[in-house]
Protein backbone atom coordinates (compact mmCIF):
# COMPACT_ATOMS: atom_id res chain seq x y z
CA UNK A 1 0.00 0.00 0.00
CA UNK A 2 1.75 3.38 -1.52
CA UNK A 3 0.30 6.73 0.45
CA UNK A 4 1.75 8.57 -2.64
CA UNK A 5 1.46 8.46 -6.52
CA UNK A 6 3.50 10.71 -8.70
CA UNK A 7 3.53 9.80 -12.08
CA UNK A 8 6.63 7.72 -11.83
CA UNK A 9 6.56 5.57 -8.55
CA UNK A 10 2.88 3.82 -8.34
CA UNK A 11 3.25 1.10 -11.18
CA UNK A 12 7.04 0.73 -10.66
CA UNK A 13 6.44 0.10 -6.73
CA UNK A 14 4.26 -2.14 -8.00
CA UNK A 15 6.24 -3.84 -9.97
CA UNK A 16 9.36 -4.22 -7.15
CA UNK A 17 6.95 -5.56 -5.16
CA UNK A 18 6.24 -8.02 -7.34
CA UNK A 19 2.77 -6.91 -8.57
CA UNK A 20 2.46 -6.40 -12.43
CA UNK A 21 0.13 -3.92 -13.48
CA UNK A 22 -1.23 -6.44 -15.70
CA UNK A 23 -3.04 -5.44 -19.20
CA UNK A 24 -2.72 -1.76 -17.41
CA UNK A 25 -1.09 -0.80 -21.17
CA UNK A 26 -3.69 -2.69 -22.95
CA UNK A 27 -6.01 -0.57 -20.85
CA UNK A 28 -4.38 2.64 -21.63
CA UNK A 29 -6.50 5.25 -23.97
CA UNK A 30 -4.06 7.78 -24.05
CA UNK A 31 -2.96 8.23 -27.46
CA UNK A 32 1.20 7.87 -27.97
CA UNK A 33 3.54 7.87 -30.20
CA UNK A 34 4.86 10.25 -32.00
CA UNK A 35 3.06 13.23 -34.13
CA UNK A 36 3.94 16.41 -35.84
CA UNK A 37 4.47 19.69 -35.20
CA UNK A 38 1.72 22.16 -35.28
CA UNK A 39 1.78 25.88 -36.81
CA UNK A 40 -0.36 28.63 -35.01
CA UNK A 41 0.80 31.33 -32.96
CA UNK A 42 3.11 29.57 -30.93
CA UNK A 43 5.37 26.44 -31.76
CA UNK A 44 4.70 23.57 -29.76
CA UNK A 45 7.06 20.77 -30.84
CA UNK A 46 7.01 16.98 -29.48
CA UNK A 47 9.50 14.12 -28.53
CA UNK A 48 8.07 10.67 -28.37
CA UNK A 49 11.05 8.64 -27.73
CA UNK A 50 10.33 5.65 -26.13
CA UNK A 51 8.51 3.09 -28.51
CA UNK A 52 9.25 4.76 -31.44
CA UNK A 53 12.96 5.01 -31.01
CA UNK A 54 13.16 1.38 -30.03
CA UNK A 55 10.94 0.25 -32.94
CA UNK A 56 12.97 2.04 -34.80
CA UNK A 57 16.23 1.92 -34.06
CA UNK A 58 16.61 -0.96 -31.79
CA UNK A 59 19.11 -1.08 -29.04
CA UNK A 60 22.22 0.57 -30.38
CA UNK A 61 22.44 3.06 -27.74
CA UNK A 62 20.76 3.12 -24.06
CA UNK A 63 18.06 4.86 -23.83
CA UNK A 64 18.78 7.90 -21.86
CA UNK A 65 21.52 8.42 -24.00
CA UNK A 66 19.04 9.08 -26.87
CA UNK A 67 16.92 11.34 -24.64
CA UNK A 68 19.89 12.86 -23.52
CA UNK A 69 21.16 13.87 -26.63
CA UNK A 70 17.71 15.32 -28.12
CA UNK A 71 17.88 17.45 -25.27
CA UNK A 72 20.78 19.18 -25.98
CA UNK A 73 19.61 19.92 -29.64
CA UNK A 74 16.64 21.18 -28.40
CA UNK A 75 17.89 23.25 -26.13
CA UNK A 76 20.10 24.54 -28.70
CA UNK A 77 17.28 26.22 -30.15
CA UNK A 78 16.12 27.76 -26.99
CA UNK A 79 13.86 25.50 -26.09
CA UNK A 80 12.65 24.66 -23.00
CA UNK A 81 12.09 19.89 -22.30
CA UNK A 82 9.34 19.03 -20.48
CA UNK A 83 10.08 15.24 -19.11
CA UNK A 84 6.79 13.79 -19.00
CA UNK A 85 4.84 10.91 -19.43
CA UNK A 86 1.19 12.18 -21.01
CA UNK A 87 -1.23 10.56 -18.74
CA UNK A 88 -0.17 12.53 -16.05
CA UNK A 89 -2.42 15.26 -15.11
CA UNK A 90 0.64 16.71 -13.46
CA UNK A 91 2.20 16.65 -16.43
CA UNK A 92 -0.81 18.16 -18.20
CA UNK A 93 -0.86 20.62 -15.63
CA UNK A 94 2.66 22.57 -17.46
CA UNK A 95 1.74 21.24 -20.62
CA UNK A 96 -1.06 23.13 -20.54
CA UNK A 97 0.92 26.36 -19.28
CA UNK A 98 3.02 26.62 -21.55
CA UNK A 99 0.59 25.90 -24.14
CA UNK A 100 -1.11 29.01 -22.81
CA UNK A 101 1.81 30.88 -22.55
CA UNK A 102 3.09 30.30 -26.14
CA UNK A 103 6.56 28.64 -25.06
CA UNK A 104 7.94 26.41 -27.42
CA UNK A 105 8.21 23.21 -25.97
CA UNK A 106 9.97 19.80 -26.50
CA UNK A 107 8.68 16.45 -24.86
CA UNK A 108 10.58 13.59 -23.68
CA UNK A 109 7.97 10.77 -22.77
CA UNK A 110 9.13 8.29 -20.19
CA UNK A 111 6.53 4.99 -19.77
CA UNK A 112 6.53 5.05 -15.89
CA UNK A 113 4.90 1.60 -15.93
CA UNK A 114 8.08 0.06 -16.91
CA UNK A 115 9.80 1.98 -14.30
CA UNK A 116 11.50 4.62 -16.73
CA UNK A 117 11.74 7.61 -14.18
CA UNK A 118 13.65 5.17 -11.51
CA UNK A 119 16.71 3.94 -13.56
CA UNK A 120 19.84 5.42 -11.92
CA UNK A 121 20.39 8.08 -15.17
CA UNK A 122 17.07 9.25 -14.59
CA UNK A 123 17.57 9.90 -11.00
CA UNK A 124 21.19 10.98 -11.33
CA UNK A 125 20.28 13.23 -14.09
CA UNK A 126 17.06 14.52 -14.31
CA UNK A 127 15.30 13.97 -10.63
CA UNK A 128 16.36 12.10 -7.81
CA UNK A 129 12.86 11.47 -7.02
CA UNK A 130 12.35 9.29 -9.32
CA UNK A 131 9.16 11.24 -10.75
CA UNK A 132 7.61 13.33 -13.79
CA UNK A 133 7.03 15.97 -14.84
CA UNK A 134 10.65 17.51 -14.76
CA UNK A 135 11.26 20.67 -16.90
CA UNK A 136 14.24 21.28 -18.10
CA UNK A 137 15.16 24.70 -18.53
CA UNK A 138 16.61 26.70 -21.24
CA UNK A 139 19.66 26.93 -19.66
CA UNK A 140 20.05 23.33 -18.83
CA UNK A 141 18.42 23.21 -15.08
CA UNK A 142 16.53 20.43 -13.73
CA UNK A 143 13.46 21.46 -11.77
CA UNK A 144 10.70 18.87 -10.07
CA UNK A 145 7.46 19.17 -9.14
CA UNK A 146 4.77 19.98 -11.01
CA UNK A 147 2.97 23.14 -8.97
CA UNK A 148 6.63 24.06 -8.34
CA UNK A 149 7.06 24.18 -12.13
CA UNK A 150 3.76 26.48 -12.54
CA UNK A 151 5.13 28.83 -10.07
CA UNK A 152 8.33 29.35 -11.84
CA UNK A 153 6.40 29.41 -15.44
CA UNK A 154 3.51 31.50 -14.20
CA UNK A 155 5.29 34.07 -12.06
CA UNK A 156 5.52 37.62 -13.68
CA UNK A 157 2.55 36.75 -15.77
CA UNK A 158 -1.18 36.93 -15.89
CA UNK A 159 -1.61 33.55 -14.16
CA UNK A 160 0.07 34.33 -10.67
CA UNK A 161 -1.40 37.30 -9.30
CA UNK A 162 0.15 40.17 -8.14
CA UNK A 163 -1.07 40.53 -3.81
CA UNK A 164 0.84 39.13 -1.01
CA UNK A 165 -2.03 37.46 -0.50
CA UNK A 166 -3.64 36.21 -3.11
CA UNK A 167 0.15 34.69 -4.17
CA UNK A 168 -0.33 32.57 -0.59
CA UNK A 169 -3.84 31.85 -1.80
CA UNK A 170 -2.66 30.56 -5.28
CA UNK A 171 -0.21 28.35 -3.18
CA UNK A 172 -2.57 27.52 -0.63
CA UNK A 173 -4.75 25.70 -3.66
CA UNK A 174 -2.00 24.29 -4.78
CA UNK A 175 -0.84 22.38 -1.76
CA UNK A 176 -4.40 21.50 -1.16
CA UNK A 177 -3.96 20.02 -4.53
CA UNK A 178 -0.88 17.36 -3.65
CA UNK A 179 -1.81 17.03 -0.55
CA UNK A 180 -5.69 16.55 -0.32
CA UNK A 181 -6.81 16.49 -3.99
CA UNK A 182 -3.96 14.62 -5.98
CA UNK A 183 -2.99 11.77 -4.01
CA UNK A 184 -6.97 10.76 -3.57
CA UNK A 185 -8.06 11.70 -6.90
CA UNK A 186 -5.56 11.32 -9.13
CA UNK A 187 -4.55 7.77 -8.04
CA UNK A 188 -7.72 6.46 -7.78
CA UNK A 189 -7.33 7.28 -11.59
CA UNK A 190 -4.34 5.84 -12.22
CA UNK A 191 -4.85 2.70 -9.97
CA UNK A 192 -8.35 2.21 -12.22
CA UNK A 193 -7.68 3.79 -15.41
CA UNK A 194 -4.11 4.08 -16.61
CA UNK A 195 -2.53 1.37 -15.37
CA UNK A 196 -5.51 -0.49 -14.96
CA UNK A 197 -4.47 -2.26 -11.72
CA UNK A 198 -5.83 -5.67 -11.01
CA UNK A 199 -7.95 -4.94 -7.83
CA UNK A 200 -6.80 -6.65 -5.07
CA UNK A 201 -8.81 -6.75 -1.41
CA UNK A 202 -6.37 -4.60 -0.02
CA UNK A 203 -6.22 -2.18 -3.04
CA UNK A 204 -10.37 -2.18 -2.97
CA UNK A 205 -10.31 -1.12 1.07
CA UNK A 206 -7.58 1.55 -0.14
CA UNK A 207 -9.70 2.73 -3.11
CA UNK A 208 -12.77 3.06 -1.16
CA UNK A 209 -11.03 5.20 1.39
CA UNK A 210 -9.44 7.51 -1.93
CA UNK A 211 -13.08 7.72 -2.97
CA UNK A 212 -14.09 9.48 0.63
CA UNK A 213 -11.25 11.54 0.56
CA UNK A 214 -11.17 12.66 -2.79
CA UNK A 215 -14.70 13.60 -2.43
CA UNK A 216 -14.16 15.23 0.76
CA UNK A 217 -11.60 17.30 -1.66
CA UNK A 218 -14.82 18.00 -4.07
CA UNK A 219 -16.54 18.90 -1.51
CA UNK A 220 -13.96 21.43 -0.20
CA UNK A 221 -13.35 23.15 -4.03
CA UNK A 222 -17.50 22.89 -4.36
CA UNK A 223 -17.77 25.31 -1.04
CA UNK A 224 -15.17 27.51 -3.00
CA UNK A 225 -16.91 27.64 -6.35
CA UNK A 226 -20.23 28.69 -4.77
CA UNK A 227 -20.05 31.91 -4.72
CA UNK A 228 -16.32 32.16 -6.90
CA UNK A 229 -15.71 31.63 -10.76
CA UNK A 230 -12.18 30.62 -10.38
CA UNK A 231 -9.87 30.16 -7.32
CA UNK A 232 -8.05 33.05 -6.65
CA UNK A 233 -9.20 36.69 -7.48
CA UNK A 234 -11.68 35.93 -9.12
CA UNK A 235 -9.83 34.96 -12.04
CA UNK A 236 -8.30 32.24 -14.06
CA UNK A 237 -4.40 31.44 -12.28
CA UNK A 238 -2.41 28.39 -11.96
CA UNK A 239 -4.51 27.78 -8.91
CA UNK A 240 -6.80 26.47 -11.36
CA UNK A 241 -4.82 25.06 -13.78
CA UNK A 242 -3.48 22.99 -11.14
CA UNK A 243 -6.59 21.99 -9.84
CA UNK A 244 -8.63 21.43 -12.94
CA UNK A 245 -5.80 18.58 -14.27
CA UNK A 246 -7.44 15.48 -12.16
CA UNK A 247 -10.93 17.20 -11.30
CA UNK A 248 -12.04 17.58 -14.92
CA UNK A 249 -10.32 13.41 -15.49
CA UNK A 250 -12.34 12.20 -12.05
CA UNK A 251 -14.94 10.56 -13.07
CA UNK A 252 -11.92 7.84 -15.10
CA UNK A 253 -11.35 7.82 -11.56
CA UNK A 254 -14.65 6.80 -10.72
CA UNK A 255 -16.27 10.20 -9.15
CA UNK A 256 -18.75 11.27 -9.88
CA UNK A 257 -19.21 14.81 -10.54
CA UNK A 258 -23.17 15.04 -10.65
CA UNK A 259 -23.29 16.31 -7.27
CA UNK A 260 -20.91 19.05 -7.61
CA UNK A 261 -22.52 22.14 -9.81
CA UNK A 262 -20.26 24.87 -8.87
CA UNK A 263 -17.15 22.45 -10.03
CA UNK A 264 -18.87 21.53 -13.27
CA UNK A 265 -19.40 25.37 -14.37
CA UNK A 266 -15.84 25.85 -13.26
CA UNK A 267 -14.39 23.02 -15.52
CA UNK A 268 -16.56 24.82 -18.28
CA UNK A 269 -15.05 27.88 -17.85
CA UNK A 270 -11.41 26.54 -17.32
CA UNK A 271 -11.67 24.41 -20.64
CA UNK A 272 -12.88 27.38 -22.45
CA UNK A 273 -9.92 29.60 -21.50
CA UNK A 274 -7.73 30.79 -24.33
CA UNK A 275 -5.20 28.52 -25.52
CA UNK A 276 -6.81 25.34 -23.92
CA UNK A 277 -5.33 22.17 -24.74
CA UNK A 278 -6.76 18.85 -23.62
CA UNK A 279 -5.27 16.34 -21.47
CA UNK A 280 -4.68 13.98 -24.13
CA UNK A 281 -2.52 16.35 -26.05
CA UNK A 282 1.56 16.02 -25.97
CA UNK B 1 -6.60 3.41 5.32
CA UNK B 2 -6.21 6.93 4.51
CA UNK B 3 -3.25 7.83 1.98
CA UNK B 4 -3.51 11.72 3.45
CA UNK B 5 -2.65 12.92 7.40
CA UNK B 6 -2.67 16.23 8.05
CA UNK B 7 -2.97 17.35 11.65
CA UNK B 8 -6.52 17.68 11.93
CA UNK B 9 -7.28 14.20 9.85
CA UNK B 10 -6.31 11.11 10.75
CA UNK B 11 -7.70 10.99 14.45
CA UNK B 12 -11.09 12.47 13.78
CA UNK B 13 -11.20 10.20 10.45
CA UNK B 14 -10.09 6.94 12.65
CA UNK B 15 -12.51 8.20 15.36
CA UNK B 16 -15.64 8.68 12.60
CA UNK B 17 -14.98 5.14 10.92
CA UNK B 18 -15.45 3.91 14.96
CA UNK B 19 -11.57 3.31 15.89
CA UNK B 20 -10.85 4.53 18.64
CA UNK B 21 -7.40 6.50 19.07
CA UNK B 22 -7.78 4.09 22.10
CA UNK B 23 -5.10 5.62 24.87
CA UNK B 24 -3.72 7.92 22.24
CA UNK B 25 -3.57 11.13 25.00
CA UNK B 26 -2.47 9.00 27.81
CA UNK B 27 0.64 8.55 25.43
CA UNK B 28 0.94 12.07 23.82
CA UNK B 29 4.33 13.28 25.20
CA UNK B 30 3.86 16.59 23.86
CA UNK B 31 3.31 19.41 26.84
CA UNK B 32 0.11 21.29 26.53
CA UNK B 33 -1.51 23.86 28.42
CA UNK B 34 -1.05 27.31 29.30
CA UNK B 35 2.33 29.09 29.93
CA UNK B 36 3.34 32.78 30.39
CA UNK B 37 4.77 35.09 27.99
CA UNK B 38 8.19 35.07 27.66
CA UNK B 39 10.24 38.30 27.38
CA UNK B 40 13.24 38.84 24.96
CA UNK B 41 13.37 40.16 21.81
CA UNK B 42 10.28 39.63 20.01
CA UNK B 43 6.81 38.81 22.12
CA UNK B 44 5.66 35.61 21.51
CA UNK B 45 2.13 35.43 23.82
CA UNK B 46 0.32 31.93 23.50
CA UNK B 47 -3.41 31.12 24.07
CA UNK B 48 -4.45 28.14 24.92
CA UNK B 49 -7.93 27.73 25.13
CA UNK B 50 -8.96 24.29 25.29
CA UNK B 51 -9.03 22.15 27.91
CA UNK B 52 -8.01 25.14 30.41
CA UNK B 53 -11.40 26.90 29.55
CA UNK B 54 -13.44 23.83 29.55
CA UNK B 55 -12.43 23.08 33.22
CA UNK B 56 -12.27 26.70 34.69
CA UNK B 57 -15.94 27.71 32.47
CA UNK B 58 -17.88 24.91 31.80
CA UNK B 59 -20.33 24.51 29.10
CA UNK B 60 -21.49 28.48 29.37
CA UNK B 61 -20.67 29.33 25.61
CA UNK B 62 -19.81 27.11 22.65
CA UNK B 63 -16.03 26.72 22.51
CA UNK B 64 -15.26 28.34 19.56
CA UNK B 65 -17.05 31.34 19.87
CA UNK B 66 -15.04 31.97 23.12
CA UNK B 67 -11.95 31.57 20.72
CA UNK B 68 -13.73 33.96 18.19
CA UNK B 69 -13.53 36.55 21.16
CA UNK B 70 -9.87 35.57 22.13
CA UNK B 71 -8.82 36.19 17.97
CA UNK B 72 -10.31 39.03 18.00
CA UNK B 73 -9.05 40.43 21.09
CA UNK B 74 -5.49 39.02 19.66
CA UNK B 75 -6.21 41.07 16.56
CA UNK B 76 -7.04 44.92 17.90
CA UNK B 77 -2.94 44.57 19.19
CA UNK B 78 -2.40 44.01 16.14
CA UNK B 79 -1.30 40.50 15.99
CA UNK B 80 -1.16 37.40 13.83
CA UNK B 81 -3.22 34.37 15.48
CA UNK B 82 -2.04 30.80 14.50
CA UNK B 83 -4.98 28.19 14.76
CA UNK B 84 -2.56 25.33 15.63
CA UNK B 85 -2.03 21.98 17.48
CA UNK B 86 1.04 21.69 19.20
CA UNK B 87 2.21 18.52 18.35
CA UNK B 88 2.39 19.08 14.99
CA UNK B 89 5.19 19.53 12.64
CA UNK B 90 3.12 21.69 10.53
CA UNK B 91 2.41 23.82 12.83
CA UNK B 92 6.22 24.31 13.66
CA UNK B 93 7.36 25.37 11.16
CA UNK B 94 5.52 28.36 11.04
CA UNK B 95 5.95 29.06 15.06
CA UNK B 96 9.67 28.51 14.05
CA UNK B 97 9.35 30.66 11.51
CA UNK B 98 7.48 33.75 12.86
CA UNK B 99 9.80 33.23 16.07
CA UNK B 100 12.39 33.75 14.15
CA UNK B 101 11.05 36.77 12.12
CA UNK B 102 10.26 38.43 14.97
CA UNK B 103 6.54 38.31 14.69
CA UNK B 104 4.49 38.21 17.88
CA UNK B 105 1.51 36.13 17.38
CA UNK B 106 -1.35 34.58 19.44
CA UNK B 107 -1.61 30.71 19.37
CA UNK B 108 -5.37 28.95 19.32
CA UNK B 109 -4.70 25.06 20.15
CA UNK B 110 -7.10 22.77 18.69
CA UNK B 111 -7.11 19.16 20.24
CA UNK B 112 -7.44 17.23 16.62
CA UNK B 113 -7.80 14.10 18.70
CA UNK B 114 -11.05 15.06 19.74
CA UNK B 115 -12.30 16.40 16.14
CA UNK B 116 -11.76 19.89 17.02
CA UNK B 117 -10.84 21.35 13.30
CA UNK B 118 -13.89 19.14 11.84
CA UNK B 119 -16.94 21.11 14.14
CA UNK B 120 -19.12 23.07 11.54
CA UNK B 121 -18.13 26.26 13.01
CA UNK B 122 -13.91 25.68 12.37
CA UNK B 123 -15.03 24.34 9.27
CA UNK B 124 -17.32 27.47 8.57
CA UNK B 125 -14.72 30.12 9.63
CA UNK B 126 -11.53 29.23 9.72
CA UNK B 127 -10.60 26.20 7.01
CA UNK B 128 -13.37 24.31 5.26
CA UNK B 129 -10.87 22.03 4.47
CA UNK B 130 -10.39 21.06 8.10
CA UNK B 131 -6.93 21.29 9.67
CA UNK B 132 -4.41 23.14 10.84
CA UNK B 133 -2.54 25.37 10.83
CA UNK B 134 -3.90 27.81 9.79
CA UNK B 135 -2.97 31.44 9.99
CA UNK B 136 -5.19 34.34 10.58
CA UNK B 137 -3.60 37.60 9.79
CA UNK B 138 -3.72 40.77 11.47
CA UNK B 139 -6.43 41.97 8.74
CA UNK B 140 -8.38 38.43 9.81
CA UNK B 141 -7.93 36.71 6.74
CA UNK B 142 -7.35 32.71 6.90
CA UNK B 143 -4.76 31.52 5.12
CA UNK B 144 -4.12 27.36 5.52
CA UNK B 145 -1.33 25.24 4.19
CA UNK B 146 1.85 24.83 6.09
CA UNK B 147 4.09 25.44 3.34
CA UNK B 148 1.62 28.26 1.74
CA UNK B 149 1.70 30.18 5.27
CA UNK B 150 5.65 30.19 5.27
CA UNK B 151 5.89 31.62 1.93
CA UNK B 152 3.38 34.41 2.88
CA UNK B 153 5.65 35.36 5.50
CA UNK B 154 8.93 34.65 4.45
CA UNK B 155 8.32 36.27 0.88
CA UNK B 156 10.85 39.29 0.99
CA UNK B 157 12.45 38.29 4.06
CA UNK B 158 16.26 36.28 4.07
CA UNK B 159 14.42 33.61 5.01
CA UNK B 160 13.38 33.10 0.66
CA UNK B 161 15.64 33.86 -2.14
CA UNK B 162 15.38 36.51 -4.56
CA UNK B 163 16.29 34.42 -8.28
CA UNK B 164 13.90 32.87 -10.15
CA UNK B 165 14.80 29.92 -10.09
CA UNK B 166 16.08 29.44 -6.87
CA UNK B 167 12.65 30.78 -5.34
CA UNK B 168 11.10 27.65 -7.57
CA UNK B 169 13.17 25.38 -6.38
CA UNK B 170 12.28 26.69 -2.28
CA UNK B 171 8.93 25.58 -3.36
CA UNK B 172 10.27 22.24 -5.03
CA UNK B 173 11.44 20.87 -1.86
CA UNK B 174 7.83 22.28 -0.38
CA UNK B 175 6.21 19.98 -2.59
CA UNK B 176 8.47 17.76 -2.21
CA UNK B 177 7.71 17.70 1.44
CA UNK B 178 3.98 17.88 1.28
CA UNK B 179 4.01 14.90 -1.36
CA UNK B 180 6.80 12.27 -0.98
CA UNK B 181 8.20 13.10 2.85
CA UNK B 182 5.11 14.37 4.90
CA UNK B 183 2.44 11.63 4.21
CA UNK B 184 5.20 8.86 5.06
CA UNK B 185 7.14 10.55 8.06
CA UNK B 186 4.48 12.59 9.71
CA UNK B 187 1.86 10.02 9.78
CA UNK B 188 4.57 7.07 10.79
CA UNK B 189 5.33 9.69 14.04
CA UNK B 190 1.48 10.38 13.92
CA UNK B 191 0.33 6.75 14.33
CA UNK B 192 3.01 6.17 17.07
CA UNK B 193 3.71 8.54 18.57
CA UNK B 194 1.28 11.29 19.16
CA UNK B 195 -1.95 9.30 18.73
CA UNK B 196 -0.62 6.45 19.95
CA UNK B 197 -3.26 4.14 17.48
CA UNK B 198 -3.79 0.58 18.06
CA UNK B 199 -1.52 -0.98 15.46
CA UNK B 200 -3.83 -3.40 13.53
CA UNK B 201 -2.30 -5.88 10.99
CA UNK B 202 -3.62 -2.97 8.41
CA UNK B 203 -2.18 -0.72 9.87
CA UNK B 204 0.85 -2.16 10.43
CA UNK B 205 1.32 -3.26 6.56
CA UNK B 206 0.55 0.27 6.07
CA UNK B 207 3.14 1.79 8.16
CA UNK B 208 5.64 -0.74 6.83
CA UNK B 209 4.71 0.76 3.57
CA UNK B 210 4.89 4.55 4.98
CA UNK B 211 8.51 3.44 6.63
CA UNK B 212 9.90 2.55 3.25
CA UNK B 213 8.68 5.24 1.37
CA UNK B 214 9.89 7.61 3.92
CA UNK B 215 13.53 6.32 3.79
CA UNK B 216 13.40 6.88 0.20
CA UNK B 217 12.33 10.52 0.91
CA UNK B 218 15.68 10.78 3.33
CA UNK B 219 17.45 9.17 0.75
CA UNK B 220 16.53 11.81 -1.72
CA UNK B 221 17.62 14.60 0.91
CA UNK B 222 20.75 13.18 2.02
CA UNK B 223 21.95 12.91 -1.27
CA UNK B 224 21.23 16.81 -1.73
CA UNK B 225 22.68 17.62 1.24
CA UNK B 226 25.81 15.62 0.33
CA UNK B 227 27.65 18.87 -0.76
CA UNK B 228 25.20 21.07 -0.19
CA UNK B 229 24.92 22.98 3.21
CA UNK B 230 21.33 23.76 2.95
CA UNK B 231 18.06 22.66 0.21
CA UNK B 232 18.69 25.92 -1.54
CA UNK B 233 21.40 28.50 -2.58
CA UNK B 234 23.64 27.71 -0.16
CA UNK B 235 21.65 29.20 2.82
CA UNK B 236 18.71 28.45 5.50
CA UNK B 237 15.43 29.29 3.73
CA UNK B 238 11.66 28.04 4.30
CA UNK B 239 12.47 25.01 2.74
CA UNK B 240 14.65 24.06 5.49
CA UNK B 241 12.41 24.88 7.63
CA UNK B 242 9.69 22.82 5.95
CA UNK B 243 11.80 19.66 5.85
CA UNK B 244 12.94 19.93 9.03
CA UNK B 245 10.04 20.17 11.09
CA UNK B 246 9.12 16.12 10.51
CA UNK B 247 12.99 15.21 9.34
CA UNK B 248 14.61 15.97 13.12
CA UNK B 249 11.42 13.96 14.96
CA UNK B 250 11.28 11.35 12.78
CA UNK B 251 12.76 8.66 14.98
CA UNK B 252 9.21 9.17 16.42
CA UNK B 253 7.86 7.61 13.87
CA UNK B 254 10.13 4.88 14.13
CA UNK B 255 13.05 6.43 11.50
CA UNK B 256 16.85 5.62 12.29
CA UNK B 257 18.85 8.49 10.92
CA UNK B 258 21.91 6.81 11.87
CA UNK B 259 22.02 6.16 7.62
CA UNK B 260 21.96 9.27 7.05
CA UNK B 261 24.97 11.29 8.34
CA UNK B 262 24.27 14.33 5.94
CA UNK B 263 20.79 14.26 7.26
CA UNK B 264 22.06 14.87 10.55
CA UNK B 265 24.62 17.66 10.01
CA UNK B 266 21.92 19.65 8.42
CA UNK B 267 19.10 19.28 11.37
CA UNK B 268 22.40 20.21 13.42
CA UNK B 269 23.39 23.11 11.28
CA UNK B 270 19.26 24.01 11.49
CA UNK B 271 18.90 23.72 15.27
CA UNK B 272 21.71 26.20 15.44
CA UNK B 273 19.66 29.28 13.70
CA UNK B 274 19.31 32.47 15.71
CA UNK B 275 15.97 32.66 16.78
CA UNK B 276 15.55 29.03 16.87
CA UNK B 277 12.74 27.06 18.96
CA UNK B 278 12.20 23.29 19.57
CA UNK B 279 8.87 21.49 18.47
CA UNK B 280 7.43 21.72 21.64
CA UNK B 281 7.64 25.38 22.09
CA UNK B 282 4.37 26.95 21.79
Amino acid sequence: MTSSCGWSSTAPRAERRGREPGDARALRTVRQGPRGRRAGDYLQSRVHLLRGLRGRRGKGLPELRRRARGAAEARSGGEVILHDYLPSGNGYKVRLLLTQLGIPFERIEYDVTLGETRTPEFLQRVNPNGRVPVLETDEGEFLAESDAILFYLADGTRFFPEGRLERARVLQWMFFEQYSHEPNIAVARAWVHVFGLEMTGERRLALEAKRKLGHEALGVMEGHLNGNDYFVGGRYSVADIALYAYTHVAHEGGFDLAGYPAVRGWIERVANQPGYIPITQG
